[in-house]
């Protein structure tokens, strides 16, 4: 886990942006990017683990798949749990990011008969087909009930 | 499709539903289940298709993939897509279902050059490994953003 | 709350979507509606209260609150909440049904110190701005985390 | 718009994560914060504004209403939207942030008969209901379907 260097990362981050916030601007604090972690996902169990080919067929459905804890095994209990993974896509040459998709993840044990009672859970792991005619970069994001945001990244390419 | 057998279930719904509605309720229709449409999945593309073994090893992680136009492909398009596949557990002898988890479908192609310009599209299939110690029934739901509600549901056991 | 005659309509409606299920089906159990449960929302506390007028103007944003335990509060603790409100609407003289919109409610108490320590929780109570040109009836669905599925149910005409 | 600045920050951002990334990382680009853009509310419309006292009464519900377009209005098109949005808390001396909670925004006049067709349209804008017994700071996030990701924060503090 990158916890210096990423808390390093965050204080720079505050100072760049509150460099070019606009004069009257209400923000107190550095942008949404500081409250995301990532780091090694091989000792990391929080960081989501972003696979597919780095060659995209143009157009093509090529299926991604996303895990949380691909190494090290994440927690999945009724208090330790993943909420969700969300998967973005940048373009190359653009600064207009999409959504691809949301997954939340919402059978963690619990039942009336207290917690990890029901014997069903739902691991954070997700594949989907997904489609480009353009190269750029998959963000992946994840959410720890107990331990924040964390996030990941890969690039594609395009082939014809 | 089941249009036909579909809109009389409706129908009658509506009526038992009507029967049994508490005095003084202000609920002028039937059920929330009479807005979900189902059929064979051959034949209806939009009928959900819940694909994972009959038979669950007790605790162990097991693969459920659920697939919207399987046989017949739904349209992937700006104007007509797939918003969203939800999975949910109902443990056999129970009547408290669980939800699983919940797949939001975000990228049909749109841009700021318009409807079907930016080559990028999530298809409505999705895979995640759940874990039961429990029988029970899968029930897949699954919307349109201009036909609706869809449902499938399938069963399954558990081997120790 | 109807669990008497919710039951009923339950065994009512397994029956009849059995005789109109197509041949060949592997649908083994009722519809998805089954699953949800509803009744007097001043007695039953996970029953979700619509409220709103019953005249909207045509095209006019109006204000639609829903609410799971308005009267009767429902518990909002690390191990007993409301996850969702989602709500949709069906317009008058039609069999398709528009999802308006989904609520995930995230924050429960929970933190790195254990179940009810973080102080932070979010309420299940939301309002969102609605317009429409068509009558119709509002369906409101909640998800409790260990009480299943519930819904009720609001109907609304149109004033020019 | 700080487009300008933006750029100019998330390069900075670019090269600090670079710099700090893990020997062998396979993240071929800045963070996911350098995916949120922002600016002042009044003259950018995509911006959230997030409308709450600045003291909360610790522990007890305070209304936190987000809205899109507050000053100057988003389009609600079929073809041009506000998708969700997403509200976090950072409480203060804290790294580890937590959802609050997530809105999708679903009907965007879309049916059958083609784009802006179904009269029906939810407006981008939420209000609930949180409780807090620590100071801290709120983000609020918005997608729009073709503009990408957006933020703004506002800090918060506790009076007994």
């Amino acid at each position: 886990m990158l916890r210096g260097s990423g808390y390093i990362t965050a204080l720079i981050v505050v100072a760049i942006v509150a460099a070019v916030a606009p004069i009257g601007s209400s923000v107190a604090a550095a942008g949404v990017g500081a409250l995301y972690r990532t780091g090694d996902w091989r000792s990391e169990k929080h960081v989501p683990v972003i696979d597919c080919p780095v060659e995209f067929k143009a157009g093509e459905p090529t299926t991604v798949t996303v895990t949380v804890g691909k190494e090290r095994e994440h927690p999945n209990t009724a208090h330790h749990y993943i909420s969700w993974i969300r998967l973005y896509f940048l373009p190359a040459e653009s600064t207009l990011p999409y959504e691809v998709a949301s997954f939340e993840f919402s059978a963690h044990g619990e039942s009336i008969l207290g917690p990890d009672t029901s014997t069903l859970y739902v691991d954070p792991k997700i594949s989907v087909d997904f489609r480009t005619g353009v190269p750029g970069v998959f963000y992946a994001t994840a959410y720890c009930n107990i331990h924040g945001l964390w996030e990941s990244a890969k690039a594609i390419t395009i082939i014809e």
